[in-house]
Order: C-alpha cells, then structure tokens, then sequence
C-alpha cells in the first residue's frame, strides 16, 4: 500500500480488531496459535468475495468487510460450531487507496465486535483488479456433534431458519425489480442482501439435535439438494410452507414468477437448512426459540433422490431450475 | 466457472487432492473438520499472491500454485509447527478459462502430495481481474515450543538456513540484470524465485531449541528487525558470514552493490532466520544437518534496537536500506 505501508495499515487498523487473544499474536509473527478445547474438533472454511462477481464494485467497502466475514461465519454454523475466530487476506484495489482500507477496517471492526470473534491474522495487498477479500473462519464443535450433509436420514423433517428468498430478492430490487414495492420493503430486501445474518447462535444449539444441516447460500432448491445428493435420499419441499418475509410476500404477490425464481433458487439467504428426526422437531424449535431464531418445517426426507415440490395439497412434482435463473 | 461449472471443476480437479483426509469430508460440506493433537497448538496464516504483484501474470499457473501453497507452508515453519493441511480460495481469470484452473490444480497435486499437506477445503470464483490466490495452511505444534518473534534474548546466536538473496537475485534476473551469470547460475536464481523451498522439516525440529524464529520473506536485515524490534532488542549481523550461493556469489561479484540491496534487503528467500542460546548452536547445527539442511551463524542478538551489520571484522554499523530499493 502507498502512504502509510502495509505495516502501519496493519498496525493502525486491523492489529486492534485482534485485541483480547493472545494466540493472534498482535498480528505480528508468522502465523497465529489457536487452543481447541478438549473434546472439540476445529472447524475451518475459507470463502473469496470478488468485486463485481459477488458484490458491487461501489458497494461500501464497511458493508463489504461484514458481508465477507458474515458468508464465512454462516458456513461455521452450518457445521454446527461456535465461532472462535477469523483470518482475513484483503486486496483493495490499488486506486481506491488507504480510503477505501480504512472505511473497510472499519466495517471489519464492528462485525468482528459484534459477533465475538477476533481477527487473528491476514494479509493486505494493493490489487490492480478488483477488491477481493478472502476470509478464513474458525470455529469449534463437540466431536460427534458436527451437522454435516450428508447424514439426513428417511423420514427427517426439513427446517429452515429465518425467511427465504430476502436476499436474491434484494439484488434485483437494487437491479430496478419489483417496482410496486414499497420504500420499507425495498430497504428491507436490500439490508438482507447486503448484509446476511448468519445464524451463530442457532448453528451449536441445533448441533446434538439436527442430522444434516448446510446454510442457504446457492438457493433453498439446490441446497437441499446439496442435502440429498450426500445422504443418498431425496426431499419433498411443501412450497406453501416455505417462510416469506412481508417484503418478500409482497414482490411474490407483484411478480408471482420470482417464487419459483428468486426464492425457492436465488441463494445469499444465510439461513440453515436442516434436517431432524421428526421425534426431536419440537427440541429444535426450542432450541431456536431460546435463541430468537424462528424455525419452520418446510418438507420430509424420502427415499430416492432429488427434489420434489408440492404446492396446496397436490402430488410431489420434480423441480426443474430454469436455466435462464442466474443472478450474476 | 464456465463450462463444468464451480463444482464440477471443484470434484474434478480438487477433490482428489483432499483424499486420505475424512475431516476434509470431500470438500462437500460447509467447512472441514480438524483434530488437534492433545497437548498441541493449531497454527494458522494466510496468504494471498496476486498477478502483477507478487508473480507475473505470464507465470505457469502449476507454479503459481506451488509457490502460493510453499510461502504459507513457509509461515507455519517458521512457527516450529508441523504442517497439517491447507485451504485454497483460487481467483482465477476468467478469460484464461478452465484451462488455467486445470493447470494450476496439476501443480497443486505435486505439492499436496509432496508436502503431505491434504487440501481440505477452499473456494473457486472466476475473475474479471487478475489471478488471485490465496492460501490458508494449518499446523500443529507441542504448547511451549512455538517459534515467535518476540523471544529471541541478549548473547543468543542469530542463524539462518540455506543460502540468501537467490530470491530476489532471481527475479531481477528474469528482468535482464546481471547478463554476465552462466546459463546454469541464472536458472538456479529464477528457480529460486519462482519454486521456494519452505523449510517444513527443519521448522519443527528447531521447536524447542531456537528462541526466535521467523521466515526471510520481507528481506534478511528488515526480517532480522522484526525479530529485534519485538523482542526488544539489537542484533549485529556479520556480512561476511552470510551464506550466499555460487550463483548469487558470481552476481555480487559482477556487481557488488547487489550485496547490500538485493542480497540483504531482497526478501523472498523463505529461509529461517531464528535465534538460539550460545550453548545450543550445536544441537541446532546437528537437528538441521539430520533434515539435510544447512544452518549458518550470522550474528548476536545484542542490548539496544535496530539491526547493525559489521564486514570485514570492522566496526558493528547502522543498515540504512536504500530508499530507492524496492523489488516491485
């Protein structure tokens, strides 16, 4: 970087986001040390965020930061771990300058706060492309408790955390879509793309309760499918019970193609899918009540394979994505 | 992605490489899954190389993957810790296609392999910039005998690996400097450049007798300060001692500036440079020939701060870098 150099960037903006963990090291050695307690595995994932590709070249780089650290915290608990702590590789682009890392750091700042997890080490770079922000979450789980995909078993109920479609919608909202739509619903539908809530309260309490679990970023349809294809069954997804946002209700009332578009394919919602022994659902939406977290049944796992849909009562009919539903 | 799309280039080209590793769930979860030894600290860094920065966009992309996964490797060396996997976020660009992609998983596979070092997770995204890499590598290492660079103490010996500046000597080769190098000493320095050897054996056999340790990334005499300046502490560096290559030997002896720019100050080196009490030098020189490696003592950490060097059995004086030095 110009200016101040990549040393000072990093001393001046990110070293504090690291205060509190000693393993991190200041953000000063080669790399940081991280204690796993007994008993618990480590989890680690690791998502790119492309300007232009994944976010708006003029999105602000604050909202940028957290949505980068929120896709990552959403995969950690989707695994059904706890969060410990984040590793972030930023490469601003070049003519944006310290500005744009400052505003980015920042952001950066006020998520890593917020969700707890301390920034323990990184890199930054001056890129001649676009901003790029690759982040590296870490998180911990009870071996044995870890929500993999693969382990829906027949007859377990399908949940889903939170609303779907909010965020697909909010891109094209943002595109010029969907222009009945009130001002709120149009703000609301925006905020849930460019800021996803990922579920790190929900994730560790389903862990012990739920089989299979993934967070919704590809789209409701193709996730799920994500869930059969590894656990060898098939889902039948009642779409009338699928949980809408009022804004999101309302875009499907004006446009009722964006149902089986945006919502049940569009993806960036960051909810959990998850699947649980029809027995145990009631523990689960407790478990999400003492969390804050609304929880809905929105289907059963089946032999075979693949995803079905029934919509108000009628036979289960194979989903078939229209190739043209892409949203970039 | 085009053609095969991100999880058909993702199963073809990457899944392989995460074979032998169940907590890689192969690649098709969320997140990986790692076990910690009991007794033993994760290690973790990452590291993003980007075309036009710290490769050249003509670079073959099996190197490129080689050396983005070998300078991270280097990271977790320098902690003492031996590595355990690593996570790859791979920008590729787009215009270059799957092309690209399939020839850069190709190096990767040699160096997964070759390492030991099972890829455990990632992300693939095609870019409209330039190729950007960025590589997350764990580690472990026993609780007390992390490597760090605040631990070095007054009259400990200051030692290095292999041989300094081929690094940089290399890349200056690749842009016509030094005409007067044998074809066979000009291949050697590019090689150097382009294919670092991370000193993954070494490392850990140093964990529990250096003190300080780092890698030579930034450049031997800025490296060094990192090491004296969190430390608290000076160090005198013997120039004369400095292990050089007959290749980098018959460049300085052509031009004997390139000493005190490219050689000291180059960086790119990916050597250790640790510090270890006067009394056990020899267990370290023995820990290090029982790796194949060569250490060299170079200097003395000593009271005070900032980096001195001495030649030619002269006074100890101040390393002022030459401003205009900068290898990009």
């Amino acid at each position: 970087m110009a200016g101040r150099g990549e040393f000072g960037l990093i001393a001046d903006l990110f070293e504090p986001l690291a205060a509190g963990y000693p393993g991190a090291l200041s953000l000063h050695d080669d790399a940081a040390l991280v204690e796993v307690d007994p008993g618990h595995r480590l989890v680690v994932t690791t998502d790119a965020l492309v300007a232009g590709v994944h976010f708006l070249p003029d999105d602000p780089p604050d909202l940028v930061a957290r949505k980068a650290l929120r896709v990552n915290l959403s995969d950690v608990a989707a695994m059904g771990a706890r969060p410990v702590a984040v590793l972030v590789a930023a490469c601003f682009p070049k003519e944006a300058g310290e500005a744009w890392a400052e505003i980015f750091a920042r952001g950066l700042a006020e998520d890593v706060r917020g969700f707890g997890v301390p920034l323990i080490g990184g890199d930054t770079v001056a890129t001649p492309g676009p901003a790029t922000i690759t982040v590296t979450a870490l998180g911990q789980v009870a071996v044995g408790h870890e929500l993999r995909r693969d382990a829906a078993r027949e007859g377990d109920v399908l949940l889903v955390s939170g609303t779907i479609g909010d965020g697909a919608l909010g891109l094209l909202v943002q595109r010029g879509r969907c222009p009945g739509l009130s001002d709120a619903h149009r703000e609301f539908l925006i905020d849930r793309y460019r800021l996803p809530q990922p579920r790190v309260t929900l994730g560790p309490e389903l862990a012990g309760i739920a089989r299979a679990c993934l967070d919704v970023s590809d789209g409701l349809i193709g996730d799920v499918g994500h869930i059969c294809r590894h656990s060898g069954l098939g889902a039948v997804i009642d779409v009338d019970a699928v949980p809408l946002s009022p804004a999101a209700a309302a875009a499907v009332a004006e446009d009722a193609a964006l149902l089986r578009t945006a919502v049940l394919c569009g993806g960036d919602d960051y909810e959990l899918a998850f699947t649980v022994p029809a027995e145990r659902v009631g523990e689960a939406q407790a478990a999400a009540a003492a969390c804050g977290v609304t929880v809905t049944a929105i289907g059963v796992m089946v032999a075979g394979d693949g995803v079905k849909v029934r919509s108000a009562g009628g036979a289960p009919e194979a989903f078939t994505e229209s190739p043209a539903w892409r949203h970039f």
